[in-house]
């Protein structure tokens, strides 16, 4: 099953996708059932019942008719992680816990839904405006003290994120802090797929594409820190929620061909990657998952 | 004016401080304003409307009926500032940047009110728990691109934070991430006291007390980035929002005097510095605004 939340008319909804751009309104399907996906997600029983009452129905709604918004617009916590991909560690230079994952927070106001627009910041503020193609973990189950073992079952789905990082503030001191929280500057989406659909996350790929352009390609098996490991150590300090999001870090760049043309925008530090400018169209693809797709519009 | 967020049989209520254990409750006095002080301090007459029905008013309820909630106790931000003060910088040993400020994030689970217990990690997670005797900055009109000259401006008030801090696991990787989102491990009260009563804060003092005695003591005005410095920064990428906190860093420890007998909790880093464990008491005083006293408590 895969859940979305939209406005409509200002009113939040949650809706269940029937093929990749139109879905069944849980509001007319479902009315007993809250108009947040992190409260259904919180219900026992939230997401079979979400499924039950949309089985073999008919679309009554599509992309076009509402305004997307983030999976989980206001979770209670968005995990990430840094220098979590091999080839990302390499290509950055920076050294990383071998033991422990590499934790900072990002804020609601950060993200975006899917086809929403993406904030590149003013010019005169910040000039390095980058992609980060991850993997969104969202919690169903939450708790303290979870063991790898159990960590999966935790989970109650799966969806693409684009984490959009303002380099030279993420570099102004040690802690990433604004670097990774500019307003509207990062994207989650299109939709939750839930576990018993995703299957594994190792056997899939994450892909980024800057105007139709393949930027990033990886396996997510080549992850430093697995979902599992992330849970159970977050768990130790924290009581994950449901509805809770992790992000779990993004791949290297695709090192670029003999053939390409240096463009203004490519980075100066990592060969193959290349700035986010107003214009822009970034797409996050996640095999098995789905495509979170945005366009790049200035800050006002 | 101080204003308090409690909850009385398990429902919210916001409070003006009488003196220092009474106050007027507004659901009495003025039940036309909401229950939440961030969205009292979201009206742009909101904490006009509390002073004038609560002026010359008698107490109707004290510390001792209700359960007191952090100042804020659902903040949409609470930014945080890393080595912020001089003795701080020198006694870590640490380097951090002279031209930005060094930004975390702490979550509003990591945080509890005045009186409420803080949660020491169980021994087999972590062994350093440490509190941070803080000036929290409660943010009043938000904004985005805030010069400095108006910075003042947009503060509704201040309060006392003990930005309680899981060491290991600060020091597990380069990100601070879990460490500074223990639940519970920090505090934020007794109240919020308003800007206009409270004054500049570089003319006050921030002390620590662990069990009575003096552990940190500074002048605010000791601070490498000041309260205006940090909002204008801030703004340079996110929209603050009414209610939103900025945590302003903590002072060095006092050295230990020639008769300090060394205690089983004694840091093995910084002079003068103690870890908490269950039974203890911990003050953040700033003077001119309060005392926020919090007893430590094993997490369950």
């Amino acid at each position: 099953m895969r859940l979305i939340s939209y406005r409509k008319d200002g009113a939040p909804g949650v809706g269940v996708m029937v093929d990749d751009e139109s879905f069944v309104a849980l509001s007319g399907a479902a009315p007993d059932l809250p108009s947040s996906l992190r409260e259904i997600i919180a219900l026992e029983d939230g997401l079979a019942r979400a499924r039950a009452a949309t089985e073999g129905k008919s679309a009554d709604l599509s992309f076009a008719d509402v305004s997307l918004e983030s999976v989980i617009p206001e979770p209670q916590a968005i995990w990430a992680l840094a220098l979590n991909f091999k080839l990302h560690i390499e290509e950055t230079g920076l050294t990383t816990s071998a033991e422990h994952p590499q934790i900072f927070l990002r804020m609601p106001s950060s993200q975006v839904g899917h086809l929403q627009p993406m904030h590149c910041p003013r010019l005169d503020v910040a000039q390095t405006y980058d992609y980060e193609a991850e993997l969104a973990v969202i919690i169903g189950r939450g708790g303290r003290y979870i063991s790898e073992a159990d960590a999966l079952g935790r989970v109650a789905g799966y969806a693409c994120y684009n984490e959009g990082s303002v380099r030279e503030f993420q570099r102004h001191n040690r802690q990433f802090g604004l670097g990774k929280n500019f307003e509207k500057s990062g994207s989650f989406g299109p939709w939750m797929m839930t576990a018993d659909e995703f299957g594994n996350p190792k056997d899939q790929t994450v892909i980024a594409r800057l105007n139709g352009t393949e930027k990033q390609n990886s396996r997510l098996d080549d992850m430093l820190f697995s979902v599992e490991q992330v849970i159970q150590y977050l768990s130790l300090g924290y009581a994950l929620r449901p509805g809770d999001v992790v992000v779990m870090g993004t791949p290297g760049a695709l090192r670029p061909g003999p053939d390409h043309v240096p463009g203004p925008n490519d980075s100066d530090r990592v060969p193959g990657r290349t700035r986010m400018v107003p214009g822009d169209t970034l797409e996050v693809e996640i095999t098995g998952l789905g495509t979170l797709v945005n366009p790049i519009v200035a800050s006002d």
